[in-house]
């Protein structure tokens, strides 16, 4: 029954998410405390109190068949769009209006939108690994061809060079994720600059389009007072995928948006496709509950000292034991290097100490570990004692 | 920009939302008083009062990292499939468990997993005329191939020899919806037998398997007692997609659910692959609030007595004028024989009226018109005097 293209995902799965079904199975047998469950990025911080009070709000006082109705437009209610660009603008000093918004079931359906708008069969899109690796599959669904552009391990930033070497006249998207999922990286304006430069050189030399896709559901969770510069200002074909899953942390209730500026190239038509690709993807409309909650928390945002806590004192609690880690700017991810070439071996290892941990080859960056720190403080600190057992194993420190 | 599939797509947009946008301008103008718009299946009856409840218990109640998180499972909350099965293993005799089921946004999600699934490029997916036009859109999102069986406009149901004719060994699926849009049509048992037996058959002269999709967001809207058939229980290979969009009037909300029963050929791979396919599609998971609500409201349903109320006022009403109509038995839509030829020409002529009706080209079904009821008596009592202008137009009766 089941279609060739869907086998292939089968077979392949998601590791992030088996690592996340064991650490389910684990707890069953060993109990919720005794297992530490690095492996996905599901917010433990609750959502602010705002968000069910805005909730509770609109069920009291909008009428229910404008609240639970079919959006008149598959791009979402105009007010709630207007006040999504209304905050940007304020905030990135940008120039959207409601119609360059479209509301979607969070970032991963604003991902399949913007690349079911712009990709013919065979067509490019860059990543830069280490990766989120649904990438592949949303590229995957339209059949498009993923085109790696290989990790530095010294830096884990874009390499302006390595990037220009592989845009062809194939090359339909460019997708950048800031902060980084999964090593944390916060990439500069220094680096945005220079990749907008390769890109606008290369449209000219090519006589292409090139999208560029910012994918920043992580865009709040900075640490240390670090900037991430806003896109769409620094290059004209830019589209942007944001969801509130991290920011409000309500990662199951779908809730997200794309923007396509005016400055875009065909932005008339690219709108007009996003709004029917909203539709027809099987979407219909973002939940409206959540469009018009999102409208009445523009300004909340969720309590990053607890992610920060754990930052640290995951990061210097793992470095201290002699691993070596990259320190993140952002996001709720450690990318930790193993201890030995092939990390599926340190997982497997850690997995012995119920310590869940997802292998770099999921990102394309094998010799590294993804680590999701956004879990209780306890489950950091109760861990350390793990992980120094199994530095003690790879001798990493005397 | 835009990729030549999607060019399509803007192209040929959706009629039935071309005349909802129509609808909202016209209201503008003149107010929404002086508009009838007929145009989209939005429902006007409130969600009932147990749906606003029951997600305000579970925003009090629930841990707001559980109640807004990432379900464990892409399929969904399993005490939430659980329950599903169960309620159906209730009303309908059946044998299912929360592993048969996936819950997903809305029905036309749970139509584009199942054919996500399903399809490989060049499969065929036989529809019945008249037929809810985005089944073309959603086909096309996986190089599927429509294959139309014509319309039968004595009985409006499916006619079995007709249907035989078109199989081939590249059908892969067929959907079927009743309560039917866009003529109310609720398809019998024996039609159901008739159509299993067609295909039981075909699937041992091809040696292929047949997917049967129960496409079935109006199950609940029935009149005069009719009944539904549950699909699974006359044919293994069923799959069937559901959405509360109706019986709870929460279209916005974009709740709904795929059921693949384990009669289904390779249904451990199939649910395996639907779970995934909800993942990669975008969905991730449906949203999480709507399922834990939809637990607490198994039993509930929107008011059928003022649509029914509505039915009888804008069948009667018409017939009484000379308009041909289909009687509709469930869902809450009006299938009315143009006066004219071209059915186009009778929409342009209402339009003058500000009278919104679609074209049942829509519906691969020229030559008539389709009218949503979900709307205030009102605005069926106060239709009735344009309708009766527009039949001494049309010189329909003396």
């Amino acid at each position: 029954m089941v279609s060739e293209k869907m086998k292939v995902m089968v077979a392949n799965g998601s590791q992030i998410r088996a690592w996340f079904e064991e650490g389910s199975r684990l707890a069953a047998i060993h109990g919720k405390e005794s297992v530490f469950d690095f492996s996905l990025g599901n917010p433990n911080v609750p959502a602010p109190k705002e968000v069910n009070e805005a909730m509770h709000q609109l069920l009291d006082e909008e009428e229910a068949v404008e609240l639970h109705g079919y959006t008149r437009s598959n791009a979402g209610y105009i007010e709630v769009r207007d006040a999504v660009a209304e905050s940007l603008n304020q905030r990135f000093g940008t120039n959207f209006s409601g119609r360059n918004i479209v509301m979607t079931v969070g970032a991963a359906m604003a991902l399949n939108v913007i690349l079911k708008v712009l990709l013919n069969p065979g067509d490019e899109v860059i990543v830069f690994a280490p990766y989120f690796g649904e990438y592949r599959s949303y590229t995957a669904n339209f059949d498009g061809v993923i085109v790696e552009v290989p990790v530095n391990t010294k830096t884990f930033h874009p390499d302006p060079e390595e990037f220009a070497d592989r845009i062809t006249v194939k090359t339909k998207a460019v997708i950048i994720n800031s902060p980084n999922n999964p090593t944390g990286a916060v990439y500069s304006e220094e680096t945005i600059k220079a990749l907008a430069e390769v890109m606008e050189k290369k449209q000219e030399e090519l006589g292409t389009q090139i999208c560029l896709i910012s994918d920043e559901p992580y865009r709040e969770i900075v640490y240390d007072g670090v900037n991430v510069p806003y896109l769409t200002k620094y290059y004209d074909n830019t589209a942007v995928a944001y969801s509130y899953s991290k920011s409000l942390s309500l990662p199951g209730e779908r809730i997200g948006y794309l923007v396509i500026p005016d400055e875009l190239a065909d932005s008339e038509q690219v709108i007009a496709a996003a709004s029917i690709a909203n539709r027809i993807i099987g979407s219909v409309n973002a939940p409206t509950l959540q469009q018009k909650m999102v409208a009445k928390c523009l300004d909340v945002q969720t309590d990053i000292s607890f992610y920060e806590r754990n930052r640290n004192a995951l990061y210097n609690g793992l470095t201290e034991l002699g691993f070596e880690c990259v320190k993140p700017e952002g996001a709720f991810y450690l990318f930790v290097k193993s201890p030995v070439e092939n990390e599926d071996e340190f997982c497997a290892k850690a997995k012995e100490y119920n310590v869940l941990i997802v292998p770099g080859g999921s990102f394309s960056c094998p010799g590294y570990v993804r680590m999701a720190y956004c879990v209780s403080n306890e489950t950091i600190v109760n861990s350390l004692p793990k992980f120094a057992e199994i530095a003690k194993y790879y001798k990493l420190k005397k």
